[in-house]
């Protein structure tokens, strides 16, 4: 039987679980690749820490050369992480001629347009199955389940790490600060969680899922991006309120002939697939126009899933190299992009509809001064709560908008804060009216 | 540019999404396979009627035979539906060298033994993405990205009609015969809806996932199968007070040498995420040793759904026939199965927690009586409802169970109805109590 010979770089957490599957589930993958999957070598600075996997001391080495340079070995699986050294191997293993796997989505989100071209170049596969949603195949159904369609819509809880915070703020009531130490408790979140709770992580699955939506890679930093450091319990309470459950979403939307793509706390109706998503679990919920509506949901990271998507990568190359052939599909699976370029239009310029939370002096005529900033920006208001009791010598004001376009929302808010009824920052939150359609 | 010419025998409901897809859809599809693809031909009997899709009346055949023996035909896509027909144009398409991309569950889940292996022979792609789960591309799921899991469980709401049958029931108290009437008018439904509700189409759909899982064909009638005709407000009622959420379920359970694979009412915990899916959606929960847990979700039916996951299949097809190779992927993707044969456990050997609605006669000592019988099987009670008003001058006593032996339920049934103490008879519901475990 033909063997297929890998190289790991890295072998932490992910690295390992990559091993673990490809070892521990050794006779189902060579039932269905057929041909035996080898891990020939596996680089780290550290070889000495137990790992817990079966790994022949010979295969482990602290030089990376050793994986990349030899000649046997037919895929060079990238999980290091960072940004320039992960870039120099895996460019320097295309040029040899190597299959690429990577769970790198920081890497393919910033760096992607320089490392694609060179697998096209090449004619190998540079497949990056983890880089978004940990065990949930959503990069194969963007590539291939659903390559029939326009992507109208993608949504997604894309970061367990903040997901798990917000379902524990919304379940105990607890604060930001005392979920974020449960979570780094639990093993959920490094100390301190900064790219996790900031946007940044999902921000970087999101450029992934658009790249290969429309077949071009986006300009990072082009989309808009806001962390849930700022979320309180009394929001998420209020949203409850107006029938709305407070997520962190990753959201881009084809509106013709650019994109929005933004990642920021958003309410999302109580009753949409994508609130029951909770704890550290991943979703992402694609509108095609084909497909119509669909959701995969899984657990996002984690040493074992993790692991499932980098080995499922390594065995779709594995079944090719068994049967002598190259598929010579692009990395974001578009002979010819679908754009050119993609344009992402600037946060000022999206409409949708607002959940503010006012903290004002407890007086008569303040709700109508604020409406009335409002309404002057054509800001309309659907729902409001006001509630009696003072915080601080200030009472909450709440309410809900119809659609409104971003910049006027802006230029009412600094408006506001001239007013001398604002005791503290308003609070924005940008809601998703739609739930699901029935098509 | 390359063109890979398709040809489609039935041009009813998913024949037309099939090609509306690959026409308006054109552009992306050509960006993403890197050649054209072109609707050679199609077949039907009625060569009349709109369709509403563009396609040129020279396309159209009522003969069968112009498309399979079509040299330049690459795919023949088989959309016809029902067994013996089918069945003969796959075969004869096989044969002749020709890839085929099919939507037939009921074929493939009875004959797919007889089917399979003339793909194999003759190294052509069998692919059936449309069979299970309409537009969601849980084969692929299934064939690929979970490639390297050994499948734990399966969960699946395969059914659209049922689904919108029972969630109208639980939504509005509507009576079985009502929600069915009202799923025909919106056209969830055909009149009679006999395979949907049976548990026919469910299992049938269970059958494919299965051998996707284990790499061999199973034995269709080895499905246990309950439909929903049975299911009332009242039971829906009660096991919402036990937190539970009444759905039909396909559900496959590997117990190490053998499988459990049964089709029927589920009592499910209301926090469970298959319990959020409503309406006419399916969805396919799936746990992996490795992956975990992950959910697909997404609408079942319909011509652009179907249409959707047909298209997709010819996609992989011609990226494979643009670039001039074969992967030789055998139709269940695996070169060696895992399992020589699936055995199914025959349903009397089934452990499970169990919801029962006993309508009992209204006198003292009653409920002791009855739970005398049931503990002398072995049957423990979790949980009882004994509500005081009569219905047709008879008490309902609902229960919960804990996990208790199938065979011994079902004799303690038989002893109870020799007590006389029951009025009518005694309804079984199924209960999963799993929900989602964080691994």
């Amino acid at each position: 039987m033909e063997k297929v010979n890998v190289g790991i770089l890295g072998f932490g957490t992910v690295g390992a679980g990559t091993a673990e599957a490809l070892l521990l589930n050794k006779d189902i993958i060579r039932g269905r690749v057929g041909a035996e999957i080898v891990i020939k070598k596996i680089a780290d600075l550290d070889i000495e820490s137990d790992r817990a996997v079966a790994i022949d001391p010979e295969v482990l080495t602290t030089n990376v050369q050793d994986v990349i340079d030899d000649p046997h070995i037919d895929i060079v699986v990238e999980l290091i992480g960072g940004i320039e050294a992960p870039k120099k191997f895996i460019l320097e293993a295309l040029k040899k001629g190597k299959h690429v796997v990577t769970a790198n989505k920081a890497l393919l989100a910033e760096c992607g347009a320089e490392i694609y071209p060179v697998a096209e170049e090449q004619g190998v596969r540079l497949a990056f199955e983890a880089s978004v949603g940990g065990g949930i195949p959503i990069i194969k159904a963007l590539k291939e389940g659903l390559a029939a369609n326009k992507t109208d819509t993608i949504m997604g809880i894309l970061n367990g790490t903040s997901n798990y915070i917000l379902t524990r703020m919304a379940q105990k009531g607890i604060p930001y600060e005392g979920a974020v130490q449960e979570a780094i408790q639990l093993g959920y979140a490094e100390d301190p969680p900064t790219l996790d709770v900031d946007g940044t992580d999902a921000a970087h699955k999101l450029a992934i899922l658009i790249s290969l939506a429309y077949g071009v890679p986006v300009s990072f930093d082009d989309i808009y991006r806001e962390g849930i450091d700022k979320v309180t319990p009394d929001d998420i309470r209020f949203g409850m309120e107006f029938g709305y459950c407070l997520k962190l979403l990753a959201v881009a939307k084809n509106l013709g002939d650019k994109l929005e793509a933004r990642v920021h706390p958003v309410m999302i109706p109580a009753d949409h697939i994508l609130a029951n998503v909770n704890e550290v679990y991943n979703a992402i919920y694609l509108e095609g126009d084909f497909a119509g509506p669909s959701l995969y949901y899984g657990l996002g990271a984690g040493r074992r899933p993790t692991g499932s998507a980098v080995a499922s990568d390594i065995i779709d190359i594995a079944r090719e190299i068994r049967c002598g052939i190259r598929t010579q599909m692009p990395p974001l699976a578009h002979v010819l992009p679908i754009w050119e370029k993609v344009s992402i239009q600037p946060i000022e310029s999206l409409q949708t509809a607002y959940y503010f939370r006012f903290s004002a002096v407890d007086k008569p005529g303040v709700l109508s001064k604020i409406s009335g900033i409002l309404g002057a920006h054509e800001i309309s208001i659907s729902a409001v709560i006001q509630k009696g009791r003072e915080i601080n010598s200030s009472v909450p004001i709440v309410m809900l908008t119809h659609e409104a376009k971003e910049s006027n929302v802006k230029k009412a808010l600094i408006e506001l804060i001239r007013l001398d009824v604002l005791t503290d920052e308003t609070v924005l939150i940008r809601v998703e009216e739609k739930g699901v359609d029935l098509k």
